[in-house]
Order: structure tokens, then C-alpha cells, then sequence
């Protein structure tokens, strides 16, 4: 299993789940709407990836939430 | 010369330019205190670089200023 790259991405990963989750997406809807493999964006959820800002903001996108709040709970997170 | 990522990794690097130089540091001490290559530290300034979470934070730290507000910086520019 991949390792966690930090307890921010943990939190951030974390966050875009719940948030879609509310959106009622599953990983391959959102994956698909985000132009991503969804096992990619497994490994995001689960913190496993260190993600870049373009993806970053194609998947704030898609949750229709501002990628600023999600990295706000990555923040919470940070040391 | 190296192309821009999009116009939201443009207005990153602007927002991160614009706090770097309130705050005093060269591109070279800013690299130095977020342990990065100062070149690299160049390329993000440009939008030339896809930067990942763990840079954006590590820079964010550097410059005292939420990772959050650089995100939304860039987000007014991205579609």
C-alpha cells in the first residue's frame, strides 16, 4: 500500500471525499468528470498523492466548492 | 523559454511573488527557508511550474500567509 505523503493530504483527501459524497458522486463519476483515472483519485482521498494545483483545481471544479476551502482543511492539518 | 501552465498557475506564482517581495526575500532566500531550488521558486512565480500540495504549503509557511489565499488567488483566474 502506498504510503500517506503528509497529514495535510490525508485532510485534504479527506475533505474531497465528504464533499463527494454530498454531491452523491462515486471515485469513477467524479474521476470521469474530472478527466482523472479513478484510481487516482482513490490514491488523492486517501492522501497517497501528492496533488498538483491543475488537479487541484479541475476537482474543486467538479465539487462545485473553491479549491481554497479545500486546501483551508489540508491547512487545518499542516504543521 | 518554458510555457505557462494555465493562467491560474500565472496568478499562484504573481500572488506569490507579490507576498515574497512584501516580505523582503529574493526568490534565492525564499527557496533557501522552504528548502527548494531557487530556480524552481522562479518557474512557480512564472505559472511555469504544476506545483504540488507539499510546495504550495511549504511555500505558504515561508511567506506567513495561508495556503488558502494563495489558492483563491489563482482560482479567480482559472475557468
Amino acid at each position: 500500500m502506498p504510503a500517506q505523503v503528509s497529514r495535510a493530504h490525508v485532510a485534504f483527501g479527506a475533505a474531497v471525499r465528504v464533499r463527494r459524497q454530498e454531491l452523491g458522486f462515486t471515485q469513477e463519476s467524479l474521476a470521469a468528470e474530472a478527466g482523472l483515472h479513478r484510481n487516482y483519485v482513490g490514491a488523492i482521498e486517501r492522501g497517497e498523492q501528492n496533488i498538483a494545483l491543475n488537479n487541484i483545481l479541475r476537482i474543486s471544479r467538479v465539487l462545485q466548492m473553491p479549491a481554497a476551502a479545500l486546501i483551508a482543511e489540508a491547512e487545518r492539518e499542516s504543521g
